[in-house]
């Protein structure tokens, strides 16, 4: 990956200007978190747990969409959820307010979790088992998706107002996630949004990604949301 | 900066584990990145150029306001534009389609664009001058921050549909900005966004940054907008 942008990719593919002490120092440090997020992977199997890593741009409903998602289901199993953001506990303080565990990692800087972060989160955490752990990544469409975390699956959540064309302007996002989710589509009558152009790009971009249609706000298209949810919690549950 | 993220953050600030030759790369890049932009600044001063730096998260609206205002504008004086993606000329065409100067850089899994990017695109794109030269970044609130690019001014675009809570959670990115857009306001009736809220975070993060409320769909706010540019354009024109 380039050091410039921490980006996964060989650095030559980037334009950016690199010795070789900095390629060797890239790939060092996506090796180092691949195997912590193995470690965390057993980890959670080893516990009756599964993670679902959610990503998706800045403001496209993530936190919406786990809060209703802990009102509704946190009965059915337990819900535990990781907050990830650069700064502000405003998320962790939303997700809290239904009783759920949660915890909220701050970034600072940085524009992604990575398997560390996750780890010393769960050691903290000490979520209930057998359930699921919902992760909230940092609103960022490009960097999150480099960084295995030990996640069962990965969720990108785009919303009707970014434009139809993100599939393809953010390859390597929509390429990692099995689950795409397509949110507030109760504001498509006021919107120029092309649904039929959409799926066709997360096709070109997926062959293997379901996606499913949503309002977290209506609740239109959360009975499937849940569905899945429930195909992904641990066999021992 | 953190290696992992590419983030700028002093390593121990973002939970990250470094050693020391990781933090001595890390300084590395980013003065390397800041001596390329002074080199960009210079140069396009001394061609009667100013370059405006334009970000925001993916689907907030960028490539919409630059297509209408090269539409708008482009007769009055010389606007030249550089766009940064992942992948793909989606925009470039879009703005090409207006008769404008147009490059398009890709920048693979690279999260935001950097100053010897924009140094090799003025190379080829030969800006007429004096007049403006608008800058595209990468959707992404988090990494563009931290890169300068040899910009006069810079713009983070926000849209009504993420909420009022980002300048909070994003603060490099609004704390960087000497103006701050809110777009798409148009849709103000379909949402519950508190505007007030929006401008009291600005205010939290940034004392110096000035705010203009605009849709560039309809057109409201958006004269405010050209008289903004027009008194970026350098002093020759």
């Amino acid at each position: 990956m380039c050091a410039t942008c921490g980006c996964g990719e060989p650095a030559e593919a980037t334009g950016h200007r690199h010795d070789t002490a900095t390629i060797t120092l890239e790939q060092k440090v996506l090796a180092k978190n691949d195997r912590l997020a193995e470690t965390n992977r057993a980890w959670l199997a080893a516990r009756g747990l599964a993670a679902v890593n959610l990503m998706s741009s800045p403001g496209a409903g993530k936190t919406t969409l786990l809060v209703r998602t802990v009102r509704d289901l946190g009965a059915e199993f337990p819900i535990s959820v990781v907050e990830g953001d650069q700064a502000t506990d405003l998320d962790s303080d939303r997700v809290s307010a239904t009783g759920c565990r949660v915890i909220q990692i701050n970034t600072g800087s940085g524009c992604h979790l990575d398997a560390a972060m996750l780890a010393d989160a769960l050691s903290t955490l000490d979520p209930p088992a057998p359930g699921l752990v919902l992760v909230e990544n940092v609103g960022n469409l490009v960097c999150p998706a480099l960084f295995d975390l030990g996640e069962r699956e990965r969720v990108v959540i785009a919303s009707v107002t970014e434009g139809a064309d993100k599939p393809l302007k953010y390859p390597q996002m929509f390429h990692s996630a099995s689950l795409v989710v397509l949110n507030k589509i109760d504001l498509l009558p006021y919107l120029d949004f092309d649904t039929d152009s959409f799926l066709r790009s997360v096709k070109l971009i997926s062959h293997h990604a379901e996606v499913l249609l949503l309002s977290a706000t209506t609740g239109e298209g959360l009975p499937e949301w849940y569905a899945w949810l429930r195909e992904r919690l641990p066999d021992a549950a």
